[in-house]
């Protein structure tokens, strides 16, 4: 039998364009991020104090903010766009209310 | 003897308290936020369109706000206080200063 | 010759209890906000760009923030109460829920 | 000559360009934002209690929110510009980050 041919869910699909330079600096916050609320977990089974836990959850969310803002303007600049799209204002407009929402 | 002495850096001290049904929701929660963050990076990988990407984004910000204010509840009743605290409506106001910043 | 009788709507009843510090710092923030929002108006009329107009809405943000803040301290302090209210910790948690609505 | 000379510092400059539909829209929400502040400073002088006062406080907030969303919007419309400037995705995104200082 040869090998494995099941799709794996998480594999990319072969089209996924290869990574800019923001994609590498939004994926490397994100995987810090994620780190972060690891750390959140854990203070939560070790009983810490509510100002420490809040502390760091606030920080989490401005990583957040700021991953989103790199995103955004990622987008304005083209990329990021559904293929064959064009960015206008408007569309930055609309990706901004997703943010918000 | 032969058992493990290796400290591992994840355990909880031994006093951690034991954890209330509250601290149990907010892991779930977290563990939630922490599958999302890394759903956060596959998209990236894959090259996904800036909707999608934000849409999500904003889904993990808005899980966070739940979490935290289930934290400022949580401690607003008197757990997660500093040991030996009384937790004085003032010290929420403080609270939620570390949330907003 | 006898005084002016006639009901003012803006007087408030004659069970208004005497302002406090805060409430006078409260107010007069709150004055100057209505001042800032009446040079919005001004800066529409006038045709301003849009980055003087969003950068002055953005101050009045702050601003409403921070009387809001104020006004959250006062209530933890006891002030501003309802009538026979005592405040506890779970009340200032109510009421932060209020502001982000 | 006998006419009035007295520049009025409310009157728009000569060059003020006519008011557009989202324009007046945007003036009318503005107006009615300032007679919310002015209820907030009677709320406060009447003695209301903390509850009434943050939940107006925080209507005003939306209030205010929703008529920045407005002025970006019509801005990423080409509207507002700076003379003679056209505005890119990137402006917008520029702008958002005025709004949220």
């Amino acid at each position: 039998m040869t090998t494995d041919t099941t799709p794996n869910p998480q594999t990319p699909p072969a089209a996924a364009p290869p990574l800019t330079e923001t994609d590498t600096r939004v994926l490397l916050r994100l995987r810090r991020i994620e780190g972060q609320v690891r750390g959140l977990q854990r203070m939560i089974e070790e009983g810490r104090d509510c100002h420490d836990i809040l502390t760091q959850l606030s920080g989490v969310r401005s990583a957040l903010d700021a991953a989103g803002e790199q995103i955004l303007e990622q987008y304005a600049g083209g990329c990021r766009a559904r293929p064959g799209e064009t960015i206008t204002p408007q569309d930055v407009v609309r990706a901004v209310k997703l943010l918000r929402r």
